[in-house]
Parts: structure tokens; sequence; C-alpha cells
């Protein structure tokens, strides 16, 4: 049984899309879980500040600093889907427990995101189209936010 | 000159060589470079883990889920490096200052553990490769850690 969930994890996370794999499979103890999660989010959220400060013009457009951000951005996006296990809501993190009771909804959200930053990396090569990428990307980010963290 | 470090940022990024870029290039505060480099050491951390754990038989050895491991791995090593910025071996970090003051020696710590860890998603493939290749990563850590790295 333990080895047929890690052979199931191992395909979807293949997949892009760990979910609902007992927090066992990946994480000894719930906070480590927690604290993977935000680490992968603190990743995210730093190229994205990188990014968006280039969209603004606070920043010089350089596509070759823009597209290994947005690399690291798609990357980092696939990481913290894992993480969502039982009994993590609570604790050193913002999930509400909404977030680990509506597993399908949040793993739509994040297939979501994943489709929009992997064409992120690409947009990246000019201005104008980061500019538009990353408002598709910030909108799949700020929908799943505005249901399930906390303020 | 604002143009000049970014573009030279973005070259040695691109290089996975980002070292000595003015912290003002890429975090707004020294604790925003902290806690980016730690994120980056707890993503790479757990999935070391992840590895290590099917190297001693602790949990059974799946391909695909060491590859996906070993891909995370060699992706967050890239990224610590440009938060080695001024003033950050204080606070909520355990890194040492001679971190900070031997740039050179670090530099050249992390190039090697990257040579090593671009090795092991193949290597990841067999538990026996694993097993050789994640003592080399492993070994590649240590050094580091060993001299510029708190207890």
């Amino acid at each position: 049984m333990k080895k047929l969930a890690l052979s199931l994890a191992g395909a979807a996370f293949a997949a892009g899309a760990l979910f609902a794999v007992p927090a066992a499979a990946q994480f000894a103890k719930v906070e480590d879980a927690i604290k993977y999660r935000k680490a992968a989010f603190t990743i995210m959220g730093a190229n994205m500040g990188r990014l968006s400060a280039m969209a603004r013009g606070d920043r010089p457009f350089d596509a070759a600093v823009a597209q290994a951000a947005a690399r690291t951005v798609d990357m980092a996006g696939h990481l913290p889907w894992e993480a969502f296990v039982p009994n993590s809501a609570a604790g050193d993190t913002r999930l509400k427990p909404e977030g680990l009771a509506n597993a399908a909804e949040v793993k739509a959200a994040a297939d979501k995101m994943q489709a929009e930053t992997a064409k992120l990396v690409t947009a990246a090569a000019s201005l104008d189209t980061l500019r538009t990428q990353l408002g598709a990307v910030g909108a799949s980010c700020k929908a799943c936010h505005d249901k399930f963290r906390k303020d």
C-alpha cells in the first residue's frame, strides 16, 4: 500500500499535479509541509516581484533577467501543492481551512496558474508580452489567494 | 550604471553564477534576501531528504519520484547565491560572516555543488547510481556547511 501510494505520488508529481498524497509520503511532520509550502511561495513571490517591477517600469527591463525569473516562477509554482496536507491550515500559515476542505478547487486553481506560468517564460522575452502574461499569472494567483489565504 | 549592473546580473544568472550583485538589484531589504536564501535551502533540503530516505532504504525507491526530487534539488541549488548580499550574515540566518567575506570560495563551492546536482537527475534513475551521486552531492553541500554555516 505504501509502495502503491508512492508510485502514484511519483506519477502525479511528474505530471505536475500532486495532490491528496498522505503527509507521511513526503513530509515527516505537518510543520515541515507548511515550511516547504511557504518556501515555494517565497521563491515565487520574489520572482513575481522582480517581473512586476519591470512591468511597472520601476526597474529596467532585461529579457535575460526576466526570463530567468519567469523560469523560477514556473518551476516553484509546481512545488507547494503536495504540501497541502491534512491539518496544515493551522500554525505558522495563512492557509484557510477551506483550502484543505476544497482540494479539487485548489487543484483546479493550481492547474490554471501553472498553465499561465508555463507561458510566462516566452512572454518575458519582451516587455509588452511580459506585461500581458504577468497580468494573467497574477490573476490566477489572486483568484486562489482571495478564497483560500488569510489577509 | 544601474542598467549595466542589471545586465551583468542577467548574464550571470543565466550562467547560474550570480554573485556579488548589489542587494538593491534583487532584494529590497537584507531580510528579504535571507528569507529567499533560506527558502531555496528548505526546498533543497526537503528533496535531498527524500532521496536520502530512498538511498538508505527507509522508503521504497521510485525512479519517477527520485528524478522529480533530483530536478528540484538541481533547480533550487541555483537560487540561493544571489542572496549572499552584504550584511546578510546577521539576523535570522545561520550564515557565518566568513561566508560573505570569502565570496570567491563560496562561489567555487556553489559551482562544484551545481556540477554534482546536474548529474543527480540522470543518476536518480536507478538506486545504485542514485546512492553514488547522492554521496557526491551531499559531500559538496557539507563542504560549504562545515565552513560557512553555524551549527
